[in-house]
Formats: structure tokens, C-alpha cells, sequence
């Protein structure tokens, strides 16, 4: 049975992502109200630049003025598609406090304010939902949220910023540098002018920091997740990845520690076996892994970024919105009530590819040997090349402390007959 | 805030599944409780052999009699893991008469009376939740039910079958036969004793009639699924695959028809190129790859079967309807709204990949090529192979509805310089 009175929707933010929000609300319109129980309206549509043309949109439904809009009183859902951390939050706030749910596709907010943002909804028995933070069309949130509900997670793994991956990819099958592979992916509309957030690494901490709150029913924040970026990544890294069977991937893992008692996230480049799922995610394609006790291996694939697909996202949440209005009820919020502490990267077991150059002469390889084993580090493989008085050592460990691993490099760096430190980069997914 | 008295479970069925569902609800009692607001208390348990020993399961919960515990009176949700058509159904109906909600992984009875079991959780305001009756862990049904429920889905291509997908990749990798390949997986516990089910799709075609329901919101049942099971499959034409670049799975497959006003499920062996994301699926794995208007592609991965990972989906399930319980709510329930008609098989618009062994002599491709021009069916590529008199011509087809390439091949069959069709498989994914 069908409600006649429609849900009233604002819309604030009308790029890529909200444009394509709004023409789907008004081509799939008959869609939405049959899924819903209740036809969906846009109310409004908040822009920064009014006297842009934007097709299928009645022009009187544009403002500048998004506070206007949010507490106009007759709202149930507001959509947030500005990005940035304010005006959302504000507007976000705002929204509660006039009793409409929200829906966002903000990851640096949430990563940021995710605690406090989950308390004004709950406070005011509303909704927050915000699939499109992560992974854009990929469903994650709801699976890790509400179909491992009844399971325990041990482990998030994934490539979650497409910019990086279609640089790294394109390094892997051409052979390019960074630079090279940065102007392409520039040219081709992947990389923004300023690539700071994604080859840094920001976009995919924030990501991760919302990934390992869900996944572990605690709170980590935006701080807690290490971070590094993969513009050092070379030609020559990709060379020696593919000597041992592996490519490499920007990565953002997070991880239940053994003893169950604290949890790590962190984001940076590592190498992964080729036959791991996530080394043939090509292009700007995102994919995230995820172990669970009981459900084993689970994969979820798809489109990270763009329009379509973020908007995708938005509108199953906003269709999940709509209904929990209409029962009178929400969702699954907030669960953070593990309360696990999470450590720092140097507690973090893993692996170590290291690559050296050091002095071609007897004892050299004793000595740097020595230093693991000083460190409690175990070596897996060393493999030696030497020519005209110089060599290279690259040793690869088994897994260990990431801080017993950090110690044995600063060690190996004070070795006279240590000329360099060429590459450090972490295995995993074995 | 935690609600004190405790929702009540009763569990009928307590095999590979329903132990590890009731083991799970045990050990992470607290988990689970954190999780839906309330405590959740294993009533009864409902078997068929009640001296086994169960180990971690209080033998005074344990009784032959389900319907006597199912009507109770005092239970919130029944979970049903029994599986086949009679007891279930009765049961489940009566649980819903008697005002519990109900978690099943019963693919073949929801294939078959999906629709009326959905009626009657509607009439009695109760949820009927089915994650666990495809695909096994894979969050699925509610990815496709509530994640794309703002998009249109228009395509669904699964490894459903992990049976089915460990012989083929055995074939494939091996170059086994059909015989050795299942025999081994019959060794090694992926097939049963009668492993008619899997390897004649009646499995997978169960779990297309459902997944083709919810992707496309209309009612598929289980007479409108084409299928074809995957005994005939050979060693020879796992070598034609190869030489196309392609291997072999199984797969379901539900498309909505290009002008959008029908729809088709069918299950059946198909070459598919290696560089699609389901040629990976190796072993017992299932994998699902959904097209849809605005997400694109995604792909969701994972096992398919087995005691765990079913009851994760199973328990991810029991945490949303006994929230649900608690918000005096209900979750998306059937959704039938298109009514959109299936077609037929011979409307599928497909390739395929022809074998004939015909006479070698000049004119037989002449001949061959005149039948499929008078069927309407274009020719991709022709490879022609001789010796001693006989030839082999392998024939790759343009897409053309299957009505015409089924006609082509029984006109082929005609020719007198025909003197066999040596195989015949479909190729998808391109």
C-alpha cells in the first residue's frame, strides 16, 4: 500500500555526485516510491553557483542558501554530497536537530566527527547512513555493518582510492614512473591537479578509519591510522615485486591483533602476491577484502569514484532512509561498544622487502645478517648481485613487530659496509 | 541501552549448518547482544536424530517435535536450516501464524513458494530474511535487496554452484575428465553421493529463480529458469576454450532484456574470456558479478557453502530481524512490483561456440556458412582443421536470440558433409 504524501529530500551539493542524485530521483521515480512504500520529492537542491544550467532540474528548486534549505521544517532526508568538513558538519547537525535522517557520502567528515555525528542522530532517533563514503558503488558498509553482524571480523584489506591504484597499475604493465604514470592518469581526468589527498595516502586513511570502526565495533580515528604515501614507489620496486611473484598496491589494512585485544589500521603500499584477488583489481577499480572467523574470505569489487556510481550508493541508502521513516524506526547506528584500543604501527606484524646496496666485498652479508638476528627478525630470503665493486642485497623477511623491522633498518644504515637503504616496502596478503 | 529480556531463537535443524549456528550464538552471546540491543537465547532446537551427542548444546533444549517448539507460543524468531520443501514450509508458515520472524537458507523452497512464504510474513507483520540460501557467506541478497536499491539492476552472472566450480576448475587445470574430476571431488567431500543437484543445475537454478526475483523486483519461479547441467562437458572442450582465451564455469545468469519489458534466468556451462573477473573463481568458490545502470560493475566473492560460512549469513540475518523485533519494525520484504514477464530461452540473445566434424572436402564451409546465413546468425570467426578425410570446423558465432542458433545447429545436423556435432557451448561475459 502506498503512502500519497511524499518524503520531502534536500540536496546539497550539485557536482558530479548530486546531479547525477537528482536526474536519477526524477527519471527512476516510480522505481524509488514502489521500492519505498512512499514517492521521494526534491524539495531543494543547495549550489555554490546558482546561475549554472542544470538539466532536469526545476530552477526553482536551486538556492545558495543551504541552511535555509535544511531548516525549512518540512525535510525528512537530507542528502550531503559537499564533501569537506565545514559547512557539512554544520548542516549535517543541523539536519538532526530539525528531525530529517541524513545521508552523506562524506568520508573526510566521518573519519573525522563519525562519533559525534552518530550521537546528534541517535539523540534526535534518526538515521545516518553514508555507503558512498567508501569505496563509492561498492557495497561495504551495509555488508560489514549489517550482514557480518553475526560474525566476527579479523581483517579489512583493500585498495580503496582509485587514483592510486590506475597509477600503480599503469606503472605494473608499462614499466613507467610515478611522474610518468601521474601525468597520465592527470591527462585522463583520474588524478585531480592536486593529488596531495590520494597519493598521499589522506583519502585512503579516512577510509580506513571508517572501515576499522565498523569492522571492529569500536572507535578509530582519523590519527590513529598510519599513513604513507606511494610516490616513492619505483620502476625498480615494481621490478623487484614482480622477481618474487607480487605487485604492488596502495593498501589500506586494518587488522584485529592476535590476541583479539586491540586493533591497527594503516594505509601504504605493499607488495602482494599475484595470485592474491586484490593484484588483478586494474585501473581505477577499488576492491576490499575482508576475513571474518566464520565466514572466511569475502570479497567485494566495483566502481570506487564517479558520479554514477557514488550516486548509486547514495540513493540505496536513501532508499533504506525513506523506509526506516515510514516504519517509524532507523537503522543499525553507531557500534563502537568493543571500546578495543588501537595500537600504534609499530605493533603492526608484517613483512619486510628490503633492498640495499651495500660494499661488494667477504662478510658483508654476515654482518647484515647479524643485525637482523640482533633484532629478533628472521630473514626468508636473501638474494645478492654484485658487479664492479658495488652490490646489491635484497632481503625479504618473515613476519615480525613493524618496530623490531624499523629498528633493524635504522641498524643496518649505520653499517659502513651498508652504502644504502635503495627500497623498504611491507608484504602482505599471504 | 540494553533491553534485558532475552529474544527467543528456535533453531530447526542442527546438521553442518544449525550447529555452528547454535555454537556461534553460544560463544559470542555477548557480541550478538552488544549487537541487536537485546540478549538472544537459544529455545530449542529441533533434530532428527536426538541421541547424537552436540556438543556445547543444553540436552534439554534439543527436540524431535519442531512443530510443538515452533508453536510454543513463546518464540521470536524460528531459523530454519532444515532445508527441502516439507517440513519446512509448514513450519515456517506456522511460525509466521504464530508472530515470529524467520531466518532460512532454503533455496529450493524459496525458489519454489518464495511467494507465498513472503505473503504470509506480510500478513503477519513478521520478516522473512534468506541471506544464507545463495551463495553461502556472500552478502548478496541484501547488496542486491537494499544496497542497489536506488539503481536498476540489468544483469546477473554467478558462480553459484561450488560443487560444480571445483570440478570444471579441476578439468581446467588438469585436463581431468568429467568422471575423474567429480570423483575427486566426491573424495574430498565438495560432491555427495548423488550429486545430481549440483551437476545437473537444479542448485544453481534455484538460486537464479531468487536472485533473478530481487534484482529485477518481479516473480521468477523455478519452471521459468532455463537450465542445463554440465555432465557433457569435456576435456576437449576445455582445450577450445583455451585457444579462445577463455575457460569454463557454470553460470546463472538473470538479464533483463534490452527493451527493458521482460526478463531471463538461466543456468548453463559457458565459455567465458580469462580476463573476466568470474574466470579466477577457483575451487569450491562462488562469485557474483551484477551490472547495473549507474553502480556498473560489481562483483561480490566468497565461499559459497560449507557449515560456517553459512551460518554467518544465517546469524548476520538473526541480528537484523530480532532488530527489527525490537523496533517493532519489519525489513524490506518481497518486492514484486514490476511484474515483468520471462522469457524464454529462445529469446536469449547469446554466442555460440560450435564444433562439427564434417567431411573434409572442398564446399563444406560454403555449405555450413549458407546455414547460418539463412538462420540470421552472423559468423565471428571459422577455424577449419584436416586430416585423412576428416576435418573439424569450429564455428564462433555473432549474438543472435538462441532460437535461431538452436535452429542453425539442427539444420547443420542435416547436412549430409556434416557428420557431427561434436559440442556446442555458449560463450558469455564480453
Amino acid at each position: 500500500m502506498m503512502r500519497t504524501r511524499p518524503l520531502k529530500v534536500a540536496l546539497l551539493g550539485c557536482g558530479v555526485v548530486g546531479s547525477e542524485v537528482a536526474r536519477i530521483m526524477t527519471t527512476h521515480a516510480d522505481d524509488l516510491a514502489a521500492r519505498i512504500g512512499a514517492p521521494v520529492e526534491l524539495a531543494g537542491v543547495a549550489v555554490r553557483r546558482p546561475s549554472k544550467v542544470r538539466e532536469g532540474i526545476d530552477p526553482e528548486l536551486i538556492t545558495t542558501d543551504a541552511m535555509a534549505l535544511v531548516k525549512r521544517g518540512d525535510i525528512d532526508v537530507v542528502v550531503e554530497v559537499i564533501g569537506g568538513v565545514e559547512p557539512a558538519r554544520t548542516l549535517i547537525t543541523t539536519a538532526f536537530e530539525q528531525g530529517a535522517s541524513v545521508v552523506s557520502a562524506n568520508k573526510a567528515l566521518l573519519a573525522q566527527d563519525g562519533a559525534a555525528l552518530h550521537a546528534a542522530a541517535e539523540e534526535h532517533g534518526r538515521d545516518l547512513y553514508y555507503e558512498a563514503a567508501v569505496a563509492g558503488a561498492i557495497p561495504l558498509i551495509r555488508p560489514l555493518r549489517e550482514s557480518l553482524a553475526g560474525d566476527k571480523v579479523n581483517r579489512v584489506l583493500g585498495i580503496v582510492n582509485g587514483t592510486t591504484n590506475f597509477i600503480l597499475d599503469k606503472m605494473d604493465t608499462s614499466g613507467a614512473g610515478y611522474s610518468e604514470a601521474l601525468d597520465e592518469a592527470t591527462a585522463l581526468g583520474y588524478a585531480e591537479a592536486d593529488p596531495t589527498a590520494d597519493v598521499e595516502g589522506f583519502d585512503a586513511a579516512a577510509k580506513a578509519a571508517i572501515l576499522a570502526g565498523i569492522a571492529f565495533h569500536t572507535r578509530v580515528r582519523l590519527d590513529d591510522v598510519y599513513r604513507e604515501g606511494m610516490t616513492e614507489v619505483t620502476a625498480a620496486d615494481f621490478a623487484s615485486a614482480k622477481r618474487m611473484g607480487c605487485t604492488i598496491k596502495l593498501l589500506a589494512i586494518c587488522e584485529r591483533a592476535a590476541d583479539g585485544e586491540s586493533v591497527t589500521a594503516r594505509v601504504h603500499p605493499a607488495m602482494i602476491p599475484l595470485s592474491h584477488p586484490l593484484a588483478s583489481v586494474r585501473g581505477a577499480y577499488n576492491a576490499v577484502f575482508v576475513e571474518s572467523e566464520a565466514a572466511g574470505q569475502l570479497m567485494f569489487y566495483g566502481p570506487g569514484a564517479g558520479g554514477s556510481p557514488t550516486a548509486s550508493a547514495v540513493l540505496g541508502d536513501l532508499v533504506a532512509v525513506c523506509r526506516n521513516r515510514l516504519n517509524d524506526a532507523t537503522g543499525p547506528g553507531d557500534s563502537a561498544y568493543t571500546q578495543l584500543p588501537v595500537s600504534s604501527m609499530g605493533e603492526v606484524v608484517t613483512r619486510y622487502h628490503i633492498s640495499l646496496d651495500v660494499a661488494d666485498k667477504p662478510g658483508v652479508l654476515a654482518q647484515v645478517a647479524t643485525v637482523f638476528a640482533e633484532h629478533g627478525v628472521s630473514i626468508d630470503t636473501v638474494r645478492q648481485q654484485g658487479k664492479d665493486g658495488e652490490a646489491s642485497l635484497v632481503v625479504v623477511t618473515h613476519r615480525a613487530p613493524d618496530a623490531a623491522l624499523g629498528g633493524t633498518v635504522a641498524a643496518l644504515r649505520k653499517l659502513d659496509t651498508v652504502r644504502g637503504v635503495a627500497s623498504i616496502m611491507r608484504v602482505e596478503g599471504e
